[in-house]
């Protein structure tokens, strides 16, 4: 059975996980610690406990349970002091209080629902994500970079503090890889926090495994305005060291006009300025009906089909 | 099989089911739904869900998951927003508001537990407890019943609010239990709530089934002060319309002093005036030791043993 590694956090992860769990494969899902945003951050404030919502997508993404345990796990509280919480964010910050340990809490949480594969935090510290702009302000938490405006003007850094242990686990999951996916997913905020975890991008790099990259579909204003496909790789390889990738993963089909224009506030298609042979493009873009949990429809009205990226990522598989 | 029906609330019914558990027996807990006090109450008034506390109670009772699954349910967050709640009472309300029905959530919980036996909720209607005292005062929930140091002084009646629908499996269960038990459990917080609701009371007089109570080991001051067994026993029938016990059980075995004088601010041991016949005295006092979550040990720190209590049942049902 081939094993896939699919890094990064939040919706992206879950997109693609959900996809691929529907095949014959060893799954792994690495995931950014940075998150600090919602019910997330008021959990890590509040009891201290390591970030449990890109935890929580990428077990729901996997589970074999009910459709019912699936949506309890994603169920938002609505009123007072549990207002907001969503209750497999309290699931995970409960086991973790019990077990004392949040790999343990995310392995125990695994066997609840039943999961297909393995969910891993990248690591099991406690950190934050800070960016320094170019104009020198320091931007301080996942939250506020994912909504700041200034990203655009430049950025001279990014980086955790304090600098992390990797937990040796996805060492090894990246060593033994035959396929490593990187994305979808915010790339300040879900992607490149992964890389900013000592010896992840050295792994990545070593890794005997074929890469990809898989693209955004759309920029987000004041953060990536006017970013084409080169610019995210260039990104990336930046804090990966290398461009190390076999393959780049491309959206083809255009979004309908009236949900780009819902979505210009936002930000707009990711061209494609990639003219390489590894460069692959295809129908990648997700029906608009189709929602899981309140948070991503809000989030992305205009996603990744599930059903469509596991595809090209099976064609990639069964060359393999 | 034998069928055993336990009805009551709180920590009696915990003691009672998790004796009852390690035998092969069909068992029915009946669960009081005027809990209004703590995280139960928080809920209620927040979310507008019907109390878990009593519920969950039963449900890790009857439990065969694993000690973690167990301790998970019972952990109490301790800080924020969360601070109080048991995550069992956060999972049965949450399954409230992904089912759309309470009854439907103590059963998905109760197949997330593994648990033996059934968990049934003996109304499924929002109701308050109401005691009207001797000196005209009303007593408003349960809390500020279970508070009260003037009900000593006597009370005239004790209703629910509204009056409420029985919950039609609980008069299914009765009918064809071969064994009833009633207590122990809060006198007028936990077991004369289950007899306010209509048709409660007549379906265990009418029942072929055999009936015990078990009596409390402690009086509560201000309360029950000085009561004797034979007082428990005038409120029971009160309520009931009819005295119907065929076994009547109540502990011999003197608490340690120093427990003794600990409690004596709460009350002091249940002495039995009753010689008939019916009654069964015997050891059924619990270890120290034997903690079951924090609020079961801050609130009985003298309890019934669950097994020694179980084993006189046992004694009673081996010879229906």
């Amino acid at each position: 059975m081939k094993k896939v590694v699919v890094i990064g956090g939040g919706t992206g992860n879950f997109v693609v996980l959900k996809g691929l769990k529907k095949y014959q494969l060893d799954l792994t899902a690495i995931v950014s610690m940075a998150d600090d945003g919602g019910s997330t951050g008021i959990l890590r404030d509040e009891l201290g406990v390591l970030p449990p919502g890109d935890v929580r997508q990428c077990l729901v993404a996997l589970s074999n349970s009910s459709r019912l345990m699936r949506s309890l796990m994603n169920y938002r509280f609505e009123n007072g002091g549990l207002g907001g919480h969503s209750f497999g964010n309290l699931l995970l910050s409960a086991l973790e209080k019990v077990t004392g340990s949040f790999e343990k809490a995310v392995e125990e949480a695994g066997k609840i629902l039943y999961i297909k594969g393995k969910v891993i935090p990248v690591t099991t510290h406690q950190v934050r994500l800070r960016m320094v702009l170019n104009n020198r302000r320091i931007l301080e938490g996942e939250k506020e970079i994912y909504l700041s405006h200034e990203i655009e003007k430049g950025y001279d850094t990014i980086y955790l503090e304090p600098y992390p242990k990797v937990n040796p686990r996805v060492i090894e999951e990246i060593a033994n890889a035959d396929l490593v996916v990187l994305g979808p997913g915010g790339l300040h905020t879900s992607l490149i926090p992964n890389l900013l975890v000592e010896g992840v991008s050295e792994a990545i790099c070593k890794s005997a495994a074929k890469k990809v990259f898989v693209l955004n579909l759309m920029n987000r204003k004041g953060q990536t305005t006017g970013f084409k496909a080169s610019h995210y790789l260039n990104e990336i390889v930046r804090f990966l060291g290398r461009d190390v990738f076999d393959h780049i993963l491309i959206n083809s089909q255009k979004a309908p006009k009236e949900l780009i224009d819902v979505y210009a506030k936002e930000g707009e298609a990711v061209e494609n300025d990639l003219d390489q042979a590894r460069v692959v493009t295809a129908d990648l873009l997700g029906p608009i009906a189709e929602t899981t949990g309140r948070d991503l429809l809000k989030r992305n009205l205009i996603r990744h089909d599930s059903n469509k990226l596991a595809q090209e990522l099976m064609k990639i598989v069964d060359h393999l």
